[in-house]
């Protein structure tokens, strides 16, 4: 950490900053330049609140040097993770597309789409049992018994299944069905469903916060891995700005970064990324492009009736011609799918 | 709801959507404009999904006309709800100042803190047991040994204590010690543990979320009130945009926008609104000033020590002065403090 | 300026980082921490471009100390400015009430305006004869004739004039009939603009851009301080973000940090920064009550012929109750109006 | 348009909006719904401003059905538009690569780079004269002096030049240099400019601005259109959002979005879009996987030296990699570049 003191800073604000550092146990190292004198702390910052130092008398701003997460980042691990779900691999070589509805709707509907996206290609299969829904008016998930669907689908076609969790206390249940356990956007930062994650021994794909920076989804992935739980995929699904053509901008500059900051894999989500069906196809082929290790799409078979995010859901055909497209830009940049 | 089809609709797609809205049990209303069809669906829109016509060939777009939220809004109970908290009123003529330390950190730091908010003006204390902190290296706040100071302090003082739940599974036992349960931003679209407070028998204090619509911030406490609770104080706490001058920028809009579009009381968090305590005293002023039933400010005793948020803490001799401001301008907009 | 060297950076790498700063005639500061070597720059680095040591192997990344504007700054101006225009004083114990229709779209509506905001209470008119307008099928404004008859008016009311000038070309002309030029949001990084209006001898209201962040706006200041201007009157007028309730966000943080980072005064324009006439009441007081030196208003004798901003316009009546509430406010605050 | 009324309108206040659109010569069609009445203006909203309606009483919002834009729009012209430019042509199926320095520095960069960049599979040369820069003691541009080096190392090369006009009275001079006019993002609805090269002879590439939606940078497109200019290149150059590990975010989604919408041709700069040479090769890839026409990327012999952007310049040879990588991402999407 750097503290930058204010032009007029006295000696006595200076001191009181650099014993106060002495006194925590770090080290001091002072710097005066023409207009401001800095005061850099030696140690590792991560334990210290930067706060303590931005109230004192004559300080300007801390700066801070080292990134906050640890077990996330490459420099401590430079070789890539690999996570394993059942037989698939994630962060590997080979592209994973994982694809199923928003939610599971019907036990025919989603054995019905299982056997699609596999044959058009899938790896995974996806499907909601428990809904996050703005309104409380909306279709909550069908619970218990979505999760008991998704394991006969999984048992019919062998795609391992994907399905999110929504609260600590439910995540012994969903374990026993799916294969892995995802964490959706609204909850990156509810840290009582991380820690409760990361004491599971399921993987998990922890999907980026519409409000959350590249910083704070590494966070998130660090209660996660500090709690014990090594299998962590993330995935970029878009964030919120100005632009309301579409739902959500898709942050492709951040598959790039997270691949450079991360070890762990990193897929994208071009369905909530665009929030428009006519935009997932070219979007999918971005990211790939881009670098990412996967694709989780939604994918309806009859989008007209579907009971959440039809607008962005992909009918069977569709999406057998998006792997296809897909399929292309991977061997393009050097990948396989 | 209304149904903008393309520039070249056919009659045949027209008559999809029709069938379609007549099906599920709605009317219809065509209108054909110069360039554009238009469809307008007649019945409770709160119930349809858009999305099942947004994918229909030949349509454009789908508009809402209703507000998604029903319990929460102004035309559906016109009178302002006041919340009663023990003795004091939220929503009322007078205005309402919690303040407090942002965590519990012992119990000589709350008590003092305490007494020391009380005697400046404050009519309820915060303070945080349960810590939601972006790394999972820090502290995580005192948990059951803060609720029990607390509930000493309130001895101690008569104020009423409002204190921030993480999850659903501790709903119960903060609702033993708190008098207000506190929804913290990042869990603003944590619909279990909304559910979950929505059931409990205290008044909730919702924050709305950094990158949350004041529409979304509506419909979270639709989730409150659809659950039985009927006393909910909203919270504008600064929303995330591209500034990074401050932590967040206060959206001193919502102020006067919630006041026209609910009933139900709305306060200001200018600690968090601004990040900075060197701006906390301005901004207090401008949320009276633009109609705020009240405050919540953070108070620390030695802000350079402080476990958390020290940044945007006010000293108490500070917070008195914040105090006697907030009063002058409350008197000035017709209210008392 | 600060540059942090990655984790593993070498030896050589940190000499051709020296190096180089000691070639660029600045000195140098070698911190050594425990993850990290970080090297200061010693010397005015307003005139360093931080990418050419961004691009160097084993950088991480620069850090910059001072900000980056000078005449701008309470650094080196601690007395605030006051901008005398004709006989009223910007900057201020008094505040000042700017007012007007968004166009000037005949001379009738504009004489009429100008002597019914007199009445209610500004202290100078506004009224826009050239119009930067999103479409152009949109009135454009009626430029020259506009110009004159805002000169009418002020002849037969007194009040000074504020009206925009959109290309260098015109600042001249503009500032024939103007008291005050003014740069529109649209325009705050035209620099070609901020030069020219920098070099006329009339005070300049700069509007921020909507997209501009707090010290970019005072990098456009710096642009006219710098080209011999002093003159500068600063107002926020409301930032983009997600929010679409509203037309745009108030920035309220805005008022006290520029109130401490600047000796400029700052005025707040609650018209634009709701979008909303049903807001700009509360939104007014609360700019006050923030610490600005005044308000810039739309008024329009009958909002429902305007040619533009109409839905933001205040009648005048309206005006007349706004301007009693914030002459109420600004006592409580300590300031006249 | 629709115009929504409030759930207890009058008809008194209905009659009122529905004369004044019968008054205006539009056409009416009312609907009225369970909760609200709508109703329909049947005629070409595009000249209708809806303040004047949204300030009437009982109005509670308007709602536009019509896209703003006309001449961009692909209703209007299905097939798309192929921009010529000396030999080259943009919106074809080979995709265009722009390239060169941010600033022209001097004769011997330009020229060099040129070749560099032509070598390395450039078809046009990019170098700015005249440069926006946020603070006034920046370097601003060699200004005529760059134009003429520009046009040397046309001749040399035989690249077509594309350089940036900041101000309306500089279109004609620029003109005389150039092949293609650049508007830059900050100047994206400076008006005056836009008509000025509206009116020029050249083609413009026109790019969005930082904070600029899809929307906002079509109409800037229609200003040029309506001022008789057809050949206008859009460019998607990142926009600013709350991350800021990223100079701004590249809106993939806004590629695919745009060549729906309209029939001109789009390009992406991934050196702006990211801001980090590092994240350019990937996001360059995910720009052509997406659908973008082309690309313009800053390439610089010696990035340490760079007068402006040198932290997201590449170098020649990291440049003529990005080539290949393009090329092999092209053709998987079925273009040539």
């Amino acid at each position: 950490m750097v503290i930058v003191m204010k032009a007029g800073a006295t000696q006595a604000q200076i001191d009181h900053v650099t014993d106060r550092i002495t006194e925590l146990g770090f080290g001091v190292h002072l710097s005066r330049g023409t207009e401001r004198t800095i005061i850099g702390v030696i140690g590792d910052e991560r334990t210290l609140n930067p706060s303590i130092f931005e109230v004192m008398d004559g300080v300007e701003k801390t700066v801070s040097i080292l990134p906050p997460y640890r077990l996330a980042s490459r420099e401590v691990q430079p070789e890539p993770t690999v996570v394993r779900v059942n037989g698939v691999k994630v962060g590997n070589q080979r592209i994973v597309i994982i694809a199923g509805p928003c939610s599971v709707e019907s036990r025919t509907q989603l054995l019905e789409t299982a056997h699609a996206v596999k044959e058009a290609g899938a790896s995974m299969l996806r499907g909601g049992a428990y809904k996050p829904r703005t309104s409380p008016y909306s279709f909550q998930g069908m619970g218990l018994k979505g999760l008991e669907i998704l394991a006969e689908a999984r048992a019919e076609t062998g795609l391992p299944v994907v399905t999110e969790v929504m609260a600590p206390d439910k995540v012994g249940l969903v374990a026993e069905y799916a294969d892995v356990l995802q964490i959706g956007a609204r909850n990156m930062q509810n840290y009582d469903l991380l820690k409760a994650v990361g004491r599971a021994h399921k993987p998990v794909l922890l999907k980026r916060g519409m409000m959350s920076t590249i910083e704070e989804l590494l966070m998130s992935a660090e209660y996660i891995l500090s709690n014990g739980n090594p299998d962590v995929i993330l995935c970029e699904r878009g964030i919120r700005t100005f632009e309301t053509y579409t739902r959500n901008t898709t942050d492709i500059n951040a598959i790039p970064a997270l691949k450079q900051l991360t070890h762990l894999p990193v897929i994208g989500d071009p369905s909530h990324g665009t929030g428009k069906w006519m935009l997932v196809d070219a979007v999918a082929r971005a990211l790939i492009a881009a670098g990412a290790d996967g694709l989780m799409v939604e994918v309806h078979l009859h989008p007209e009736t579907a009971m959440s995010d039809g607008a962005q859901s992909l009918k069977p055909e569709r999406f057998a011609e998006l792997v296809r497209h897909v399929r292309a830009v991977a061997e393009a940049v050097g990948r396989t799918a």
